[in-house]
């Protein structure tokens, strides 16, 4: 599945594995809330090949702001080319020299895949805030009609964190015929009042900002300041206390070129961490649509395995292989503990269920920081 | 200082306490920040009577949106009715029986005392963000000054929480020949930068706000929304995931009938949490300006006690009477652990230092909420 690309070195012209975005697309999938969605586009990227009996799959799921690439060839090394890069590979906690390994975008999204900024077909507009609205369950059903589409039969595992753990626990619960392992990372059952809390502040933020104009935007023009003022708020939820303060405390920052969400003046100078979070809300305005960011998040408030099963421990008892909760001792948006609950809930009820927990204090961004910790995780 | 109010009851007229909020005028503050501010009005109020010494007096200091209201005679067993009406009354902890109790809005603010709201006489208009930037020491400054004009000589216990303990603490090192025990609950001696991150969130979406104008709103038509998230966020703040997990887990809204500060529709249902955070953004709205936010908010960032002194240790080692340190155990803003290190730092510096816990899971918020362990504290 990987393509070849023409790169000059030593002056001999040799073959270099290059990344590369692949696209699916199916005619329609019916939405759990709902109505449904169609044609749905899924873009994503593979890294190994599929055996014969399409038994040796790994299904890699992002988190709210990610994307399919997971993995890039091209700089294998660099944790900075990919989300999960130093996780995937051969030899690696995903090794690629046994495993076909994928990673779609989800529904919702805009990295490939359809989601609200794409043209909805029978307008010839982008959706917009008329896309509909989509579940953590939608987003899981659309990656097995890929799955199926590829030939895959059975997952040897599937893995993600945060909303991707969310994801990966649907997964267990949904199919669980189909999953032989599911790993769920710095996720729960369901969000708590806190998180939902935190994740509404950042919709507001958006939501409030005039340019968003009830999400129809041109693009390039949409609600900058309020997605941004939402990033920085995020950001500070992804770390924690010990993690900041350790690498900013109270030291002032060393320029205040960077712009403010709000274009403002600085009020009696201007912090590390401030600085910090103007630059983490200018590079997602770069990179991500508001309205992907209400859809996505909103999913994530909204998702509970236990939805349509008579309890939680009807949803945990579905689960059939073996699962591996991670949880991240310094995580306040999926407190460690949760997590851990979660584990033993689905021990309890006879399932086969491990739980590890990272010793890290960088907070829930923990698992796209702490490279060796998760390779150690990933194979209890 | 107790004005007297009639009250028919039963058919006879009968005299009870009123509430009454006095004022006092002085010409001028020099700024720690540089320049000065005048003239310079402070909103107070005050319950018991001063002895001839003038040594039995208590000063209360408040927090971000509080006021001087800090007891409330006319309904003094209504803990709703001021913000530590329950602390403070004959027999009570703050003993006005014995004790002249004095609160005074700060400078900054909006109840009273001079603020970004009030006319700058030079120009005839309101301040705005013209208004000179005000620190923690400029407001107990100015507070020393209308004790001054009360007769005050000495204070037997200054006592606040949150940047109202920030401002004890300033007084405690500022003039410790005057103090003879400050309380301090819920601060410590500078903020973390995780909580000077959200406090610049909340700023940013004020700021972003388009109706804020760059401060120079006509009020009543200041930035709604932007004040709302801010608050929105700071509540989140002041509580703790345990106490929001109790009174909010992820029920649903029993209405929808207040609006969100972006005047949006509910993205698929309405969790009571956010509800309840809606109602909290519009009452501040109805009751607080923005610019005053942005100020206060500003200047408890900015707070050091060490600043202007050679190190922490060498101002903590002026603190000369007795120090009660309050931590509460589920506070993530002045998490427990750091107001227990500072009162540590006062006693290893060989002052007469102690630390309570209040055991609560209502966060930072718990000095404003549980009466019973704030008494039994304050008697430490």
């Amino acid at each position: 599945m990987v393509a070849q690309t023409e790169h000059t070195v030593g002056g001999s012209v040799q073959l270099a594995p290059a990344n590369k975005v692949l696209k699916y697309t199916f005619d329609s999938l019916p939405l759990q809330r709902g109505g449904q969605l169609g044609p749905v586009t899924l873009a994503y990227e593979t890294w190994g090949t599929l055996n014969a009996e399409g038994d040796n799959a790994i299904l890699i799921t992002h988190a709210l702001t990610g994307n399919a690439h997971a993995h890039d060839v091209e700089r294998p090394d660099d944790a900075k080319a990919a989300w999960w890069n130093l996780l995937i590979g051969p030899g690696r906690a995903f090794d690629t020299s046994r495993y076909f390994v994928i990673c779609s975008n989800i529904i919702g999204s805009c990295y490939g895949s359809t989601g609200p900024s794409s043209i909805n077909p029978s307008t010839g507009r982008s959706y917009g805030m008329r896309f509909p609205f989509v579940t953590i369950r939608d987003m899981v059903r659309a990656q097995r009609i890929l799955l199926e589409h590829l030939g895959v039969r059975q997952l040897a595992m599937v893995a993600g964190g945060s909303i991707g753990g969310q994801q990966a626990l649907e997964w267990g619960v949904a199919y669980p015929e189909m999953v032989q392992k599911v790993i769920v990372v710095a996720a729960t059952a369901a969000l708590t009042a806190q998180a939902i809390a935190f994740s509404e502040v950042g919709r507001q933020a958006i939501m409030a900002d005039p340019r968003w104009q009830n999400g129809d935007y041109v693009p390039g023009q949409g609600p900058g300041a309020g997605l941004a003022i939402a990033r920085m708020l995020a950001m500070i939820t992804y770390q924690s206390e010990e993690a900041m303060e350790m690498r900013f405390a109270r030291y002032p920052a060393r320029s205040n070129s960077i712009p403010t969400p709000a274009r403002s003046a600085d009020l009696g100078g201007r912090f590390d961490v401030e600085n910090y979070l103007y630059y983490q809300g200018e590079s997602l305005i770069r990179r991500f649509d508001a309205n992907s960011y209400l859809y996505i998040s909103r999913a994530m408030d909204l998702y509970d395995v236990s939805e349509g099963y008579p309890s939680l421990e009807a949803a945990l008892r579905r689960l059939r292989g073996k699962s591996l909760f991670i949880g991240i001792r310094s995580d306040f948006l999926f407190p460690a503990a949760r997590v851990s609950r979660l584990a033993e809930q689905v021990r309890a009820l006879g399932g086969d269920s491990t739980y590890v927990e990272l010793d890290s204090p960088h907070g829930h961004d923990a698992f796209l920081k702490e490279w060796q910790q998760m390779t150690n995780a990933l194979q209890s």
